[in-house]
């Protein structure tokens, strides 16, 4: 509906155009009339220092069809709360887990309320409701799903107090993908159904009653190499806790077993149709059938859904396969089970670790093993493929002869590394005698490890941040009994928590100052303790002492000492 | 109830006993009998850099009032995000929202959930609910009441989303005050009655449900002197609109109109009883009455509510009164009234202006002007009062001499300068004509304001947060035609939004780097082209450009040149 030259609540404007607006809540679709009152200014509250770690909450935050963007609509009623003043530096938010890309930095453009009708959008329109927009990495590849998305998802909305059950955001997946084979992964997060970039209406602004904005990194494990080489990252903070209570909610909301039947024993392998091939599969599965008395179930993307692969590895006793996404299905295999990663010729295990580093999270109790193929006879190399699946031939001569001579890929950056790409692309005839001894003696001490696995709640990146408590008692005398010598005895008592919580390697930091001094002395000790010796022209002495645990230091106490 | 010596869930101790428990929801008060079920572990969520703009929020805390401290119940199923393993330098979060005062540091203390029973609590409690836990910073103190505490719980609660209509969380003031006289003000704010750190149990744990931990600084607008001379805190954040939207919540809860009779005026003098007196508060009211032709009240916390006295105060046309506190209540001015300032003798009005400061907030529409005394003989201090109303006979006699000599208190740091308290306790004759005048001045300037003085949403801080957007069609022209010179053309069009929202001083930012160089060229221009000279040997330019406007950048767009 256009109306030229009428002038709407008091804006007169040469040429405006009034919008049909539409409210869309849980209850239907209705129709609104009344112009001013649709358009709330917007509000943002941020918390956060930079684009990685920053979180925002938005009200009425719009986005524009006609732009491309998000608009902040300011007004009189707009709070602004956390946002820095250099937005764009590189941006406020992160929409993905994955930090810092530049791929993934979400920004708004700032506008006005009153300004609305001179914009040219021809439909309004209004969502209801609690949103969580982020952008999917990289829908098309399961491990990027699960572990760029999904588990951050999942923690992202306990971090805003928005999962009880189940979610209470919907999901705005926003990097302007279609749907993608694993969409129903990401319903089980959303409390309505999705929507994406792409089903939002042409001409129109399309405002968000609530939108939290970024995907939270606590239950990221790896970095893909976009500025080292690609491995683990430092102290990350997943905990076998995480990934059970991850695992046992997703099984539900897929109407999956979370028991596994008793005596249940088999195996799976994880098979690939198109590239990177075990030639002699049948035969590495037929054997190792055989070898560990178990049925051994063949299965790829192709021939299962993800539903049904979540099922059979949830109960699976080993999994075996070649370097590839699917391993990261190990997020659903029982206790004392065992991961087998094949790579082909030249790749080098320790240097393409997601699952290894997955496996090793303490009380997970996963038994993760490799086998490298180090014979090149026994690779079959694809140097005529698409770049993109390995082939060279658009690289120079020289180049070609170089990666085909090597026999190891050295270290690389993401993405499009010629060398790696040529090798991980790699058919293999396995050495499935080789394999066979590895995943024996990976199940012997399986069997033998199963009752050291357990769980406990200090295991892993927590230990470094329990703390000791408050010292208590502190107190100073003063002395001069040893032969005319004055001393200080600063005293205190460990905090009350050490045991309790079997804190190792306390020791304590003792700061001294003396009245009306610039300088602070310090002192560790191991004893409960400390003598000083006071200046005989300084009467008060000022002592701060903490506990310190494996570095991680406990609050500060003080005492005033006078003579 | 005590039992020695019983094994209890397994745990086997030497010693334990089994605390009582109570849920308290809203349904009331129920005995539960079984342990582990209910002391579920801690988490813990946090956004943020320091302790001073870091907000967290707690699933299962717990204080023990035997520790006097707050517990993290590690356990297996903890989650804790956004901790940093220095917790303690010097703190976690800021409790106040007085920045990084040394006593409004949280912390909490490591336990575990394992270890409950071998902690000295004979009762556990756990509540139901959202909790908002903070230190009042002053609560005695009325500006301090409003400017530390309300107008930040206020925004805080917006700031976590837990403001629909009302508060949504339960206030925890846990500084250990009592009540005090202004705890009314804090229920406003509160979804249930609120619960001090005096109404917790002793030998008690208290777990808490769900607490959110500290308050936003982003309604405060004055610090008080910690580090530096008190003063406005730079760029503070406050609008008129936060300032009206705090004012109708609370006067709407107090039951307090939200409009003026037609024709009102009437002034409202401040008036003391104990200390800082005006001596003729008489005269002055009866003659700023007949000057004005309107009715003045004389108003102080010993005859008036905390609502008469708002009640009051958001119809005055006038407000008057000596430097104090209940200026705080200008908050409820209407617009177009007028604040006079009565300074005593020696007291420099420039330098304590937490009043001067909230009413020139653009968009409030308050005239703010101030009277100092410049006559000592009209000025009658008290020596021989207690130190902290002024009283200096506790100096030595040299320091009494010095500062009885002063006519002008020198920038101080606060809380306890005598000589500050010395001047600022005086007691005043005031001069009634000079007074007058001020406000007679301020009068007149104020109904030629009337019109200007409208909010606009682009005033105040908001100006050096608006950015331009994109810049548009941005492309890379290839021209040889200047008599056989290279040059390229880069241009682009103006981002859509400075227009729109009026944003000042467009220039344009261009970095240029030639293929395989490391160096960048940066060039600023306030045209919307820039031309370029390519160096012979390189063919290929990377060129970025982004709108600056009064210093913040917009977002940056690139395009390749090739020749």
């Amino acid at each position: 509906m256009w109306i030229y030259g009428a002038g709407l609540g008091g804006l007169c404007l040469a040429v405006v155009f009034v919008p049909t607006i539409w409210f869309l809540t849980n209850q239907g679709i209705s129709h609104v009339d009344t112009y001013p009152q649709t358009h709330n200014a917007t509000s943002a509250w941020c918390s956060g220092k930079s684009n990685v770690d920053r979180v925002c909450r938005f009200k009425n935050l719009c986005f524009s069809s006609v732009y491309d963007t998000f608009l902040f609509l300011h007004g009189e009623e707009s709070i602004l709360d956390g946002v820095p003043d250099q937005r764009f530096n590189p941006a406020l938010v992160d929409l993905s887990s994955v930090a810092d890309h530049n791929t993934q930095y979400f920004h708004y453009v700032d506008a006005a309320v009153e300004n609305l009708l001179e914009l040219p959008h021809r439909h309004h329109i209004f969502k209801m409701g609690k949103f969580l927009l982020f952008n999917r990495f990289n829908p098309d590849n399961i491990m990027h799903v699960f572990h760029d998305d999904l588990l951050p998802i999942f923690f992202t909305l306990h971090h805003h107090g928005q999962f009880k059950d189940g979610p209470n955001l919907t999901l705005l997946p926003f990097e302007g993908w279609t749907h993608g084979e694993f969409f129903d992964l990401y319903r089980v997060l959303s409390k309505d159904e999705p929507i994406l970039k792409l089903d939002l209406k042409e001409d129109t602004l399309t405002c968000f009653d609530e939108i939290y904005v970024g995907l939270s990194g606590l239950a990221t494990w790896y970095q893909y190499g976009f500025n080292i080489p690609q491995g683990p990252i430092p102290d990350h903070s997943l905990t076998s806790f995480h990934v059970k209570y991850f695992r046992e909610f997703f099984q539900r909301k897929l109407n999956l077993r979370t028991t596994c039947p008793p005596n249940a024993k088999h195996g799976v392998l994880l098979s690939r149709e198109e590239n990177r091939l075990i030639v002699n599969e049948g035969e590495l599965a037929l054997k190792i059938s055989y070898a560990f008395n178990m049925t051994m179930l063949t299965v790829s993307l192709e021939t299962h859904s993800i539903s049904q692969l979540i099922q059979e590895i949830s109960c699976a006793k080993v999994l075996v396969g070649v370097h590839g996404s699917l391993f990261i299905l190990s997020l659903f295999l029982p206790p004392s089970s065992i991961i087998l990663e094949i790579f082909p010729f030249a790749v080098n295990p320790d240097r393409y670790t997601p699952y290894k580093t997955l496996a090793s999270i303490p009380g997970l109790d996963l038994h993760y093993v490799s086998w490298r193929n180090m014979e090149e006879r026994n690779s079959i190399t694809h140097p005529d493929a698409a770049p993109q699946y390995g082939g060279i031939r658009h690289l120079k001569e020289e180049e070609q002869r170089r990666i085909i001579l090597s026999v190891e890929v050295p270290p690389h950056l993401c993405c499009k590394d010629p060398e790696w790409l040529f090798r991980i692309y790699q058919d293999t005839v396995v050495n499935v005698t080789e394999i066979i001894k590895v995943v024996t003696e990976a199940m012997t001490s399986s069997s033998q490890d199963s009752s050291v696995g357990k769980a406990s709640w200090i295991d892993g990146s927590l230990k470094h941040r329990l703390a000791p408590g408050f010292i208590n008692d502190l107190t100073c005398i003063y002395r001069n009994d040893l032969g005319g010598s004055n001393i200080f005895r600063i005293a205190w008592l460990q905090p009350w928590n050490v045991d309790l919580i079997h804190l190792p390697g306390i020791s304590y930091e003792v700061l001294v100052q003396g009245q009306g001094l610039e300088t602070v002395d310090t002192f560790i000790t191991n004893e409960t303790f400390l003598d000083i010796i006071p200046s005989a022209s300084i009467h008060v002495y000022f002592v701060w002492v903490k506990a310190v645990s494996m570095g991680t230091k406990g609050p500060q106490s003080w005492v005033r000492c006078s003579w």
